[in-house]
């Protein structure tokens, strides 16, 4: 089956980084990215923000580079895209991705999270 | 924090197996639970079924040993109950718990999966 061509095009001049086309995008990868709780923080910073984060502009409890594996496991499997601005890499979530294989999804993700810090406190 | 009772009682005369109470289900392991390929055919089977049904009914192409340990999974996080009727281990997706909890969740992942299916073929 071909696949869509990727909707995350690297702006003029960055260094591009690889993400998965749209058509490669799997259930199974997102669901397993999204069952890590500071995945799911960052994206729901991600959601909540509506546009792009650099790294440093999401607080996570753990090192630099325990951040960093964990952007790029988000972006591998197709959840976010990160791009550098000069030497900041930006990341955003891939809504329009997302919710054109998934409808739905997403939102009832985020919603769940948040339901459940509403519940149980931010863990 | 309490937590709920647990909406699953064992069948009298029946062998009871540990379930989570509801209170104590987490998303992040709903979650990974679900992104395993073979436990999301179980829980699509169970979701069509509305009701109970014997491990040995859920057709999967995997071992009896590993259907074993997938159900547990799944038990063990709180997305479906299993008892015993007799010799019989019957399962069944906890819905009322999932939905209350985290409502629109567990229709949000079924949509998806039949998308994903419907693109991509039963894989």
């Amino acid at each position: 089956m071909p696949t869509d061509t990727t909707s995350v095009v690297a702006a003029p001049g960055s260094r591009a980084l690889e993400h998965p086309a749209r058509g490669d995008i799997r259930l199974a990868d997102v669901l397993h990215a999204l069952a890590d709780p500071v995945r799911m923080r960052i994206v729901r910073v991600l959601a909540a923000a509506e546009g792009e984060l650099n790294c440093v502009d999401v607080e996570l409890p753990v090192s630099k580079s325990t951040c960093t594996h964990h952007f790029r496991v988000l972006r591998e499997c197709g959840v976010i895209q990160q791009n550098y601005r000069g030497t900041a890499k930006m990341n955003g979530l891939r809504r329009a991705d997302l919710d054109a294989l998934f409808p739905g999804l997403i939102d009832g993700v985020l919603r769940a999270a948040e339901l459940e810090t509403g519940r149980l406190g931010d863990a």
